[in-house]
């Protein structure tokens, strides 16, 4: 008889079983950084099939599918959903080890009833069929997923120009609340071919931008329009952390004033600005209680033949290795000297940089709120067991893991919500050990404490109260 | 009792010891990569003696006798064979925790019989009379060594001026095979001081080298030389992997002229050289069919009286800490672009850099066959359990594992395939853990299936059938 | 029932805990490295209160109290010393999974016989009375304390213009010895702003420094007082490994003239400068046969808010991820070229480069001596559970572990010794393991020997005998 993913999964020791049937397993979900589309949320949207559900939009599953050698075509070109669902499914046996195994019987079992039946091509059609029978009943639209969850934040990803008006549609409605997250990459990356056309469109939506003054003032008009909405946090990808020597105001503006103008500016002056707009921003979610969330160190797009044919964010990510330990604190300590860092979370996708995010972090807490600064939870390649479980460790042992906010998803997709479970049990399994191997006191209080904080009340505190 | 190396050693679960026992442990071997002599093959070359055999070419052992402080003369030096081998062994008790110790101990128990013998320096004579009389005997020549192990390829690594007359001497005895792999460094690294006349030897073989276009040419003749004698795979050592930006024709062909007239060029210009003729080799390994191999971030030579007193490859290498990211994915999608990058596999040296290349290779999985772009096995210095189980568990969490080719010895010694016994049972582990722990449905078949593919099958489809 | 820090804390398997119990609790102590100031041990110091012993240099504390949301009154600031350690103890809970919640445990219990007592905000009041109780005795001086644990050297850090009258005053009483480690990092950063009076001083107190040999001999003749007081060691404090071309003797001694004149020099001559100078020191060492101890890779004082109030070393340090192999290996190499590398111990800061250290310290072994260059034991951050339990893995598998001197304090406080504890428990459940997965011979004399080496006796071999 298998054991694969049954009910004790993961947990190893008696501690660990307790921890989580009793603790962890029913708390509620606060999912506060992820990618799930406003309006799909807003209207309560509904999938036509379950192909579509499933593999719609996640390139972690096209990602693997490329790898077992199915051709494009059955992943995200022409072909019908089922012959796509049909060709993943042949090639589960083969995806053993990855997460996406996990997670794709773990979508199957928690929300479509199919407990026990293991994915592979002979039983594709019955998953599909019972995939298929549910999705149009109660409960299977995308507010009905989310509540099959316990899910109490969606915490989306926004770009500054976003009008929002899904956000204000849907203000909350029963135990599920949804606020948006400013990501202002694209009035950073000045560099870009489209940052022209961009900050007009951010001139047209605020006031005239002519400097640098300007542009901040400009962010954060929509900022506030942001915080009105709900907004708790904002968010920012950076591929490669670079930050330069501090440019005077004469040299931000005129950096401005060159691209508005189709001009073509120095890479260092590139970084100087990003830093200095970084900075600025940094100091705005300070002054209103904002968390600011950096994402760093994603080698973005490289296979320029996927790039081509299927745009960003198909799967052609990976892992940047740049050091990010001198230009990181560079950055943190601009804002912290005049007392207007933000708290803050780190996220590097270089799980050889966890050292440096924690002790970072332990650099910038001042002593006014528990876990001002955090390293956050492992994120996208780093979202597995090890990966997982290297981040808490670190965390743990070269900083704090009891101010941690804990598991957000991180995705597009609105069956993703069992990584939360997965988490759980895996700091239910790394809290079990510690107890068995004599290094936390065997206090149930103390520990459940610990659980339910990391795996709620932390990030409710953080995001929501 | 002591289990030491013991049918079940690291066989920790119950899994394990099935998976190892009934599928894995008999599979004959497909060493795709290492670095014998084809003539001692072709030939079928005896030892004289135990101790040249042991301790002939082995720099992983000359490497821990002189950290237990073994005098060099005991070495690589001058005195006897046997005294160099009372010399190791008695050094053996301060070995522990190295692979050396567990790999002596296989060469030992799994070729000489001596099961159960502890070696050190009040068993050094027993072990060595031990050797010295099997040695006379049938099954201690060269190819007897590899039967014995049931190895089916032997994949030798080659110079392009190589003749290759070693491998057609011997076209595959019996149940062995041995084909060439083009190592074509010499000709890549323009820098070198032997450079030009290197080049000078390569257009006697094949044309007059006047530009970048004859050498690319020059180099593919004797690629097709090596082909026709059953090559299937390229080795490229690149110690740092620096991609400049692309140089035209005219720079390229500038460069060998500079160079072969005895000038220094740019080290700028010697990146761009490399990569470009990367490229066109990848471009010529792509149309052949041919899997190219990049073996990454290693300091050689930097002891430079070591250098001096025993040239090369005498043990004094290391990990070299280079970013690889950004180059690594400029380089491959240099060939990807026109759809002209070869089956690649990645190595490197720093086991940091794991999760980069896990991800790089999942960037370039275009679909068109299963695992395409691979990261290899654990080498060198990460070439033990702990760096075999973390590349195998990236490998498996950021990427695929069950399209792995698996072990290779990438050793000098003909004693060395115990390793992949080593290997095997590394991989029964932990798939076995991952069974026990309920991460992998407990089907048999499935499971055989996978461990079997990783340890052979694998590897078979992609250099032999 | 609590097996919290229990007898058997760590040991899980039966040799585990016949090795510890054994072989490796009762050894006496070697402490090689550590801050401990001077005079309190020529005097005997006692301490007013448990506080002050408590928090009065510990950093590590400070740190997490601060993550915890502490203000740094009740840290470093005017709070009383009773206010504080009720802040710290309130806050224990929150600290689990940190090393300073197994510490601060190990320091009530071991020294205070606390034994069972966990610190939490309503154990505060009885830990502080009995540990006030307890000071006034006979056994909690300065040397009580280290006598307690069996410590029978302490290598203190100090200035080349201390005068070392602490350690002439004690020269070693009883079976406690104390020696001074040469740490000249204010003579080699000439870049700081002290550099020009700290040559003068040095001037002063030899003879009048004009050029690079001036220093190199003032420096030497200081490094002949450290000897005559016992010296063992050097100690050198690098932030970031940067090593330039070698530079002339003019360009060394015009480097130093700008400097004392006040004025400014490039970068890279600096570098260059400050190789030159670890070089020179180096061969002096080497003559002298002392240790060369590197400390590398630290982002020191980064939080310039915290530096203003604080000052360093005040608990905003963190974790440099520049490369160190190609840097390295040249520094040691210029050494070792002619023979004058001395016995070095390597420690980086960023457990990423463990593997390089290690490494590294393979490539100059060069037979003289066992285990020549070091690979250090696990340093600041990496002084936990993982952090050790990863440096000696790589140690062991990548190099050599049996000739490791183990563990250090590092410490600015009296109470850290238990960390001494922590480390041999964990090397006993390291080799226990091996043992019961069938990776090293049942054979007690053997493993027992290997324990008692890397616990105590490699380390007063290097630093005593």
């Amino acid at each position: 008889m298998s054991n694969f993913l049954g009910p004790d999964f993961l947990l190893d020791t008696a501690p660990a079983r307790r921890l989580y049937h009793d603790v962890a397993a029913d708390l509620p979900i606060i999912d506060y950084h992820n990618h799930l589309p406003p309006q799909e949320i807003a209207t309560d949207h509904r999938w036509d099939n379950p192909g579509e559900l499933w593999l719609g939009h996640d390139h972690y599953k096209w990602r693997v599918m490329r790898w077992v050698g199915i051709d494009e075509h059955l992943i995200t070109g022409e072909a019908p959903w089922r012959a796509k669902f049909d060709a993943f499914a042949s090639a589960m046996p083969q995806m053993i080890g990855n997460p996406v195994y996990h997670w794709s019987h773990l979508e199957l079992w928690r929300y479509f009833g199919l407990e026990g039946t293991v994915l592979n091509g002979d039983t594709a059609e019955t998953c599909w069929n019972a995939a298929a029978d549910a999705l149009p009943a109660a409960g299977f639209s995308a507010r009905g997923l989310l509540k099959r969850m316990k899910v109490e934040l969606v915490g989306t990803t926004d770009d500054p120009l976003d009008s929002l008006e899904h956000h204000a549609a849907f203000s909350g409605q029963g135990d599920l609340r949804m606020v948006p997250s400013f990501r202002p990459d694209r009035a950073i990356k000045i560099e870009d071919a489209g940052f022209a056309d961009y900050i007009q469109a951010l001139a047209e939506l605020t006031h005239p931008i002519q400097n640098f003054d300007d542009l901040v003032a400009a962010l954060c008009v929509r900022l506030d329009h942001f915080v009105a909405h709900g907004c708790r946090a904002s968010d920012h990808g950076i591929d490669r952390l670079d930050v330069g020597a501090e440019l005077s105001a004469t040299a931000l503006d005129s950096a401005i004033k060159t691209r508005m103008a189709g001009g073509v500016i120095d890479p260092e002056i590139a970084a100087g600005f990003r830093a200095a707009l970084l900075v600025a921003l940094g100091r705005a979610y300070a002054a209103r209680g904002l968390v600011m969330q950096l994402h760093m160190n994603v080698m973005r797009n490289t296979r320029t033949r996927l790039l081509q044919t299927n745009g960003r964010d198909a799967g052609g990510d990976s892992i940047r290795d740049a050091a990010l330990a001198e230009p990181l604190n560079t950055l943190l300590d601009r804002m912290d000297r005049s007392d207007e860092l933000p708290r803050t979370i780190l996220y590097g996708l270089d799980p050889s940089c966890n050292p440096v995010l924690v002790t970072t972090a332990g650099n910038f807490q001042d002593g006014s709120i528990a876990g001002k600064v955090q390293a956050g939870t492992a994120w996208w390649f780093n979202d597995q067991l090890d990966g997982m479980e290297a981040q808490m460790t670190t965390l743990a042992q070269m900083g704090l893991i009891s101010t941690f906010p804990g598991m957000l998803t991180d995705s597009r997709s609105f069956l993703s919500f069992p990584r939360h479970e997965y988490f759980r049990r895996l700091l239910c399994r790394l809290v079990g050990r510690w107890q068995v191997e004599g290094a936390v006191p065997a206090d149930e209080v103390l520990l459940n404490g610990l659980v339910a904080d990391i795996c709620y009340h932390n990030a409710k505190r953080m995001f929501v109260e």
